[in-house]
């Protein structure tokens, strides 16, 4: 497989179960990527030392998830010139997951945060397919290709339920 | 001019105020952009031609803000494969801003919407920037050299309060 | 059974669970709907046919459910000058119902959605019969029988709890 | 001018700012209306009567605004089988619009308002008009003018900022 | 039993589970109270008359408990001079019970309701009681042990701690 | 005059311009009444002191006014068995209210605050009034008094707006 | 053990299985502490004794865990000048933890509690630490471990990662 | 002077204005601080140094200010074993404060931030005092002068009550 042009970081193991679904996504779609665990808090150099050695090593997206008072994404976003996708995550002891979307979205001036939906990992990895796509043709037509894929999911279920009826379908 | 790669548009022509940041920092970069009102909601064919349109005429991101329930950004992206950046901007007669905050991030999976700050029009405008920065590295050049105004801003401001003391500057 | 006066739509099949208590509703009344699949993110087109062929192929009601950014109810509403009821789903990864609530009920001026209660399909049922109801005795005589069991209901749970005592009645 | 159909009411004069705008809509599309206050609180025998007694005097359609812990749009439609539009109003003490918001849209099963956005009474005059013209044809004609003229507002300001430039635009 | 001072009612059977608690307190301390089911939305007219007949059966104090858009405390003060203490009820499809909260609490000028926590109804029992006590030395005598028992109780707790250790304590 | 049975009291001096409407209500209705100022956080022995002497003193009821971080209504409350009502008053700094709302309602089971609308000092006046009147019919007549002065303020409105026409009562 | 610097209390004896985090933190550092049960609306003096008497008895910190109405970690800190740590608690009945998190954090000017997370009781106990840190080198110490601690997990997880494949430690 | 322990760090000079609040009372208190802006976004480097070289350079507490997605007081938490104190400031595009307090409340276990209330400086002043106070005598006796402070300031404002009368007192 060529070299990742797209990192996945969170900040705990335990965000895996969430951010294991951007991972999937670019395997679907055969986009190298790498994955790994940094923590705004407990690894802060880590950190630093990820981000600003992130377009160096060839990366052009940097996705980060985080629960709580989310740091992770706006640091790595400090650090970098590159676009960074923050992805909320709703943990234990969350306030309704409403503080890790308030820390990822609210960046200041100058710093964004390309923040995507609560606990929305494989949007986060569609949205950085996106941005591959700008400039990659490949990439491009399977994001067309998967587009179809939504659509079709779509008609299958609305063709279900008219040979079934609603009642049948709603069991 | 070069043909503009980033498409600014916005809901209505009052959210112009909001969203001319973006438009402004694209322009203190010289990165081409194109700018004009699509509403979701009284213009539906035109924002559907707008959408699709995009890839083709040479976008490679667009950036939508919209107030209340907004949903111009992410019906955008419904109809395209290019990352759409989303602006949540606080109307008058929003719940404090959560309707379009909310109203453009929680997007269904398969379908991403890149959401900033609420009013984060000027971020929106750094995010293109850096998405064009993943192949033109004379954008990537820019955005290093923006980044360091923003660090010699800060650095400017706490020489100030060293030397005039912190009751002054307070002032 | 007579040409559907009343659409049923919902953004994706998982929220048939919900929506099926309007078509329940209209069963039990005998108004006659039709009930389908129509998402705004995932098919924009097939969206677009639906609203702009409803009032030609004779519905005076559209009833859409969608839940997260729920942009289905607000988007068929532009398409269309037929009354639109917009029912709030709490899907999974919502922010506690909060976003569908604010993504369908904040509607910019000129494009108003009768929105009900979260997760309220049933009501939205109702609804859509009262306005049936305004131009067709009959049904407004079904309301009326409806409203009267509503309150018989009430009226034999405190009559329970008259001839049981509430510590009876409360296990 | 012909019989009213559509009741427009009030629970005090000081919503009449807000509330004026769904009988501005209403006159100029010449529907006829009636408007009045009635308070839930301080007039409750007035509001049962207004309410038990309007599909006997020819009302259609009931628009009720209030704000605060808002009843009168909900218990109206306890009264009544008419369809009922409540216009949530931001009052002075209101907790940002939140109180009156869902006090009016969270009804129980069997009692359904039709729900408008904070303060959008213009909204209600709309959805008003949408119901009485799923049965009277000059009213859909009406509002077909008027969905036309809303694109045409867009069009306008999208051709002036094309001619004007968006940074004159913006000032 | 003497005859009863305080009205325990609720909008619905499924209230009860909860409401049940102030009934529990108040038959601890021999207050006679009378309980039932009374719908602001489905049995309004039963509601006026329940409260209209209030003080003239004997009635001092009306506890109203109710879930949602929650309007019968709030009416049920529209129409008595008696004070009426609510309950907010965190139903099934509540956001979050911030409906019911806001519902009973926010009341306009002239009409307040005695608001308790969500789920309170114990504390609503108490309420009461403390209101007959402002005339009744006996049920302030009760009152005065109430408290003292509920002192007691974490009494026992600290001491338990201490002479376990926190640590079995706490398994 | 005689002596005063209920105490209004408040955290601030600030607080006075809200707490002062439950003052002017009970001088409306000539019911004797104490004020003064007592700090939770300030002046916690000051508060013990008040709360313990009340009932001795001859209060049957207080008003506690308080904002942010309000803990004076509920700390009183654990000091007496009278029954305490609590206005959440909106600081600055608050935010929004939610604060002060949800540190007097949220009391634990055992210990009520009767808590009334943010900022309602108004009400809380009402509510001591109501209570008062359980037990003393020359109060009750002035509340019967006050309902219908709040009614006759109604009618006066909707006289005035079907005389001059809603255009004419909107200016 | 020597004397305890740190007081742990909480309103009551269900709040152990949150608290005993501190304690357990603390135990791990073999930094001396009491605990006990001190409940501000159910055991006012005992808590007014508590907070007077502590500094005393050699305390240097107290921290106090409270949900709902969460008046403990205010009225202690009125109590006495030595930093009071405050831990929200998520309480059955709770408004998903809001009503604590407010009626701690947002006390008035001159009387801080030091805020930790919902449910932050570990928080609290490294933040105690931290403080009798400033004057305690053997404290700095251990918490120099503690944090290298933390950092060693988030090495030992991304090691796994690597070494293991994401796939496998996503399972 | 003699050498700061405390430090007070923003995110921003225009943070000056609410952050002077805890700078006054430390002078007040005559307590040495020093006081500069480092940007957690804009100067990350700077924010590192200042975290990991605060400890040698002698101070005991750290104050931190920042406003939207607060990073910077957890960050510099994650830095140093210090206690750090972070107030949560209202910006201007802040969600009303709610972005800002729960990202620097809501901190991951092991890294505590001490939080005070929205825009709560001056409390951070007392608090690091308090602090402080936990090993300096000195300390501990300004500050039980400045709890008399803030009783007497009661005392004057009841008294002043007392003699003019609420009325005047009021205006």
């Amino acid at each position: 497989m060529s070299k990742p042009t797209i990192g996945i970081i969170m900040g705990s193991e335990s965000d895996l179960k969430i951010m294991k679904e951007a991972a999937e996504f670019l395997d679907e779609l055969k986009i190298p990527f790498e994955l790994t665990i940094v923590s705004a808090h407990r690894t802060p150099k880590r950190m630093m030392d990820y981000a600003t050695s992130a377009r160096g090593r060839g990366l052009k997206v940097i996705i980060a998830g985080a629960g709580g008072a989310a740091h992770l994404p706006g640091m790595i976003a400090s650090f970098t010139t590159l676009p960074v996708i923050g992805v909320p995550i709703k943990s234990s002891n969350s306030i309704d997951g409403w503080d890790s979307v308030l820390s990822i979205l609210q960046m200041p001036s100058g710093v964004p945060v390309a923040t995507v939906a609560l606990n929305g990992a494989k949007n986060a990895g569609v949205l950085a397919a996106q941005i591959i796509g700008t400039f990659d043709n490949d990439v491009t037509k399977k994001l067309t290709r998967f587009k179809t894929t939504l659509q079709k999911k779509v008609e299958k279920s609305f063709r279900e339920i008219e040979s079934k009826g609603w009642r049948k379908a709603a069991l």
